[in-house]
């Protein structure tokens, strides 16, 4: 056992390293192109939303030639159909249109083109070094660990959410050497390029109460229902895309065009900042600031748009927004802290929108400390359980049932 | 999904108020009794190994009439192999037995009786609102995992470890939810009846460094080889025992008599803090004292000797107790913070010796708070690759290879 601990430091480490340099690299581009689109005027938005989803249309379209290549060129595919293997000609294809949806002002994710860099350049280390197809399998699972545990900063969960992701109802320990390793070598990889991350500690000074923990619970509830929200918002606005585009015969590079306008109109009535990233909402409710309660859905119904209409972005960010605004919102209503309550409805809709438990409560502990980890634990478990087998991945296996 | 929600939260609420309250009971016990124990000379000490080895000889085999159904009465063998079924006739054996163990000098851990009353409780309560089979399972789990929780005071690192002992390489989620709640429902009825919890925070100031995490990577291996020894010591001692019984064709209850004679044989050499829960040890080297250079073998050596003849008690304490003894006697080889070292080797050697990396490294977030995470990660997935297959609890089932 000492050997294969030799060999998956060596591998993990190096994995850890390119992966985190090759995330910092898209991460600071973004950061840079970001600064020159934040400032602009309604209008210009309006105008540039189209054509982030022509651009992205016409990427997608001629960079994956084979019909529905595209589809099937996921870290999760790769791991569970393929022993592995990824396509290393299409590597910059989904970062460069995610560049495009987010600085454009599409709402969605900057962890999916992360964790899709990081499988890509695991898969193409561990093929030049050989991996038999079960350790190159492990390799893209590391990659993909590491890709997720440089972008938000939380190595741990980063590590645990790159396995968790793969199925439903189970983690494999075979998986957590590796993915460990490479995602603390990630994140600190991260940091020296000069990436910097947000931590918000909640410090429950109070001793356990039932009254509050029956509340964390509601939340809990409602977190899972937020996240069947967003989940089905996203299936149907996908499914009825597909609908549209089959009844009509659109040309497909068309159909984000089509979303882009759709988004345009919508701004008109939904303020911008539901548009991009929108870290300055989470942030501000993970502060305790007021947030908007319908916020949550504003922001679902954007990134089903973006996402359902064709625009390649990450679904994992959303969750955070998502989540800390709903966990707000509702933590007003039944006279929790606001903080708090964002806090555990971040931790609760990534439990549930991503069937990631014990992630989300590794999240929980990496940013906002150890102090509130029961809640966290009780929140992220009951929402887990509310929003069933549903998935904001569809090609995530089912291990064991919930229920 | 909402049904599951409601049904687990009251059937999990009510198991961990039922075992919070059976366990505390047992500690409080265990507590008075010690006390009266704690200070006798070293002669009467010799004078009781013996003795503590005759009853407990006696009453587990005047206890268990049925000749190896002793071994079968385990929390892990009733969810594997017998639907989560317990004997509830002999709810009261082993705690007594551990009782006669731990306040007469046996070296051992306080949490198996714990979990035992937990799984019985547990699998009597579900026998009682008649749970199908698989629930029943699960229910007994959830029971185990409160076990844990309330008898460390760490409610998330106890509900996971309940969960993640079963089997080796696997974490099964739908047994989550119920245990996330048991576990933190019988913590705060244990608080409730008085029993109290130490934690040691662990501030890490200075930043990630790699120098500092290749040393830790290092704790971790030797951690791993220390469990290793453990986990080697109480196959080989127990081995020899019956070996012992079958070529004299020694009387059983005898057996455990003829490990206290060696244990009190052994004192004369080894000092006496060896003996019982030497909780004072661990708490010595988290507070970063100095400790003895190989107290950890002369833990395992004296653990492996009661558990291996025949005495009942705990097993995961002991680990506590030569993880943090181990961490601390390494640490100081490689110029590391001794209490650092001590809270990482105690949840590697958890990690490994238990084969539950993922508790134990919730448990470093529960005991020593966030700042350490990424060591204690490391520190806990090399352990736990390091020791391989073996483990101290031979009724786990293999879930996935470890390499």
């Amino acid at each position: 056992m000492l050997a294969t601990v030799l060999r998956w430091l060596l591998l993990a480490s190096i994995t850890g390293a390119i992966v985190g340099t090759g995330v910092s690299l898209f991460l600071l581009v973004l950061i840079f192109l970001s600064e020159h689109t934040a400032h602009i005027s309604l209008w210009t938005q309006m105008a540039l939303l189209p054509l982030a989803g022509i651009l992205n249309g016409l990427l997608l379209h001629y960079g994956y030639r084979e019909p529905g290549s595209y589809a099937r060129d996921s870290v999760i595919s790769a791991i569970h159909l393929r022993l592995g293997a990824m396509s290393h000609k299409t590597i910059l294809i989904k970062p460069v249109a995610a560049l495009i949806t987010l600085t454009l002002g599409g709402s969605a994710g900057k962890e999916g083109p992360c964790s899709h860099i990081g499988g890509t350049l695991a898969s193409w280390f561990g093929k030049l070094v050989r991996l038999d197809p079960e350790m190159q399998k492990r390799i893209v699972a590391c990659g993909v660990s590491a890709g997720f545990a440089s972008v938000f900063g939380t190595p741990l969960a980063g590590a645990i959410y790159g396995i968790e992701m793969l199925v439903i109802g189970r983690v494999r320990h075979d998986f957590i050497f590796p993915a460990v390793i490479a995602a603390i070598t990630a994140f600190e990889v991260g940091k020296y390029w000069g990436l910097t991350y947000d931590h918000f500690p909640v410090n429950i000074s109070s001793d356990f109460s039932s009254s509050l923990a029956i509340r964390i619970t509601l939340i809990g509830i409602l977190c899972g229902l937020v996240s069947w929200l967003f989940i089905e918002l996203l299936d149907r606005i996908r499914y009825a895309f597909v609908a549209l585009q089959r009844r009509f015969k659109i040309w497909q590079p068309l159909m984000p065009f089509i979303g882009g306008l759709v988004l345009a109109a919508l701004i008109l009535v939904i303020p911008v900042d539901y548009l991009g990233l929108s870290l300055p909402l989470m942030e501000d409710a993970l502060h305790g600031k007021d947030v908007v309660f319908w916020g949550f859905v504003w922001k679902s119904l954007l990134v089903a748009i973006t996402l359902g209409s064709g625009f390649y972005g990450g679904i994992v960010t959303p969750q955070f927004v998502i989540g800390a605004m709903a966990g707000s919102a509702f933590a007003s209503l039944l006279g929790v802290s606001p903080a708090l309550g964002a806090a555990v409805g971040m931790v609760a809709v990534v439990a549930a929108a991503s069937n990631t438990p014990i992630a989300a409560v590794l999240m929980g502990f990496e940013l906002f400390g150890s102090s509130a980890g029961p809640y966290f634990a009780t929140a992220c478990v009951t929402a887990y359980i509310v929003v069933g087998h549903r998935s904001v991945y569809s090609g995530q296996l089912l291990g064991y049932s919930k229920s």
